[in-house]
């Protein structure tokens, strides 16, 4: 493995802002890591489109990121990770790391009376992604999944504690308070804005599982295994955000995710 | 002009289902008419992206419904509308019609008061191309604009007298109510299915303009004008529906918004 290797930046992708809080995790544990992230946010949201759109829109944004010779990607999407990694995975030169295998092993481990609860948009619901690999791993556990559509507009809106942001997450948790699960993914990366709300809703006996932490942490994992770690710096990595579309608050949205001042956001096309 | 003219069908798009609402005015006003209608559902919503990708779309499309021969085109659309109505009129060698101008008349037609109420998408309000042709037209009037941005998804979904649909209403609908407008243009061609709702929040006395009857009533007078009406006809024209992804639920959806059965859709790539 050449120095060269190492130095290269991490890919990432969502369909618009949610991803940045993956990208907000991978800088806390890999801070030295330099970070290409881009949201689509042309063609935002992904979770209600058909898996072959999906996996089309996946696959030009791949395209993309190898133009930067990127050393792993991270499919920092739920609905995307459902649909399209395999395909990726299988087509890609690089490591490429979705965030349902490592939600799945979170709530593997939080659980203790072995009733889980996953809530995400129609396409990550429908495609049971979620649902079979935890059934494969634990046969006799008991899955609530709800599709919980509304939810990715709230958040965008900024409406994290609104009256009607309250009614509509109690009527999606209200199957898994009546199945009295004892932890719930998160599996949208939008959601980590809602987890007091949801935290609420839920009861603090409840453990919450959010894509992002799960997913920086196997990304290190696979870094380490391949021996693609930048060496550790004083100097913290550049992170890029690309976007496909700038509307007018993108910016403010985008900050609000990572959690941090955005110095430049690029509009690039793709596909 | 000939007769192959007037039997060319008439093209409408919209970013989704939307503008089916469009479609089912414009059959009921000109039933022997044949419509080609393409919804955008690969890269739906255009409420929240930006002027410049609007435009790209709209083109695209434009492209596409001329393939076909049509005689006139319908941006049933009120954000195309309002960012990209121009420059399509200024390229294409048939007319076409918007929703926004439409919906100005009407508006202006209704009002007692001169207090006038908009809601829209983000793109639609913060536009201002509502805003801007009423000001011109009647300087003396007194305009709220709201954008509602979380409506689209409400629609979507069904939750039509959802009780958080009717708190989310009663907080965008607040300033209108504050400022005793008389009359409400529901700016966005999904919101003709939370009329009963909006009604109830606004009061019986408040008249609600939607897009989609003006919309097929301005149609109906550009073709009178360039001589381009079909032949009335005991057999009903035919109405052709193609979406730019067909995700599961979407012929359910589509006919909710048409308001009858769709035998089939076309599932079609554009730009």
């Amino acid at each position: 493995m050449s120095l060269e290797t190492h130095d290269q930046p991490i890919g990432a992708f969502d369909s618009g802002v949610g991803g940045l809080t993956v990208v907000q995790a991978m800088r806390e544990l890999l801070p030295s890591e330099d970070i290409l992230y881009l949201g689509d946010t042309a063609r935002v949201p992904y979770g209600n489109k058909s898996p072959e759109t999906i996996v089309r829109y996946s696959r030009e944004i791949m395209t993309y990121l190898n133009k930067y010779k990127v050393k792993a990607v991270v499919v920092a999407c739920n609905t995307a990770s459902a649909h399209a990694l395999s395909v990726l995975q299988k087509e890609s030169n690089v490591p490429v790391i979705g965030v349902i295998a490592p939600g799945v092993e979170a709530a593997r481990a939080a659980t203790r009376n072995k009733r889980i609860g996953i809530i995400g948009t129609q396409g990550t619901i429908q495609s049971c992604a979620y649902q079979n690999l935890l059934q494969r791993l634990e046969p006799d556990i008991s899955i609530t999944a709800v599709a919980a559509p509304l939810l990715v507009s709230l958040v965008e809106e900024d409406w994290l504690s609104h009256p009607a942001t309250q009614l509509i997450l109690e009527e999606y948790l209200a199957p898994m308070k009546a199945a009295k699960v004892d932890t719930v993914v998160l599996a949208c990366t939008h959601y980590p804005l809602l987890k007091p709300l949801a935290q609420r809703v839920l009861g603090p006996e409840v453990v919450l599982v959010d894509s992002a932490q799960n997913a920086a942490g196997a990304l290190a994992g696979v870094l380490q295994n391949h021996g693609l770690n930048r060496a550790a710096s004083s100097e913290a990595g550049r992170i890029t955000i690309c976007a496909t579309d700038l509307p007018a608050q993108f910016s403010r949205l985008a900050e609000r995710f990572l959690g941090q001042r955005i110095e430049a956001i690029r509009c690039v096309t793709v596909g």
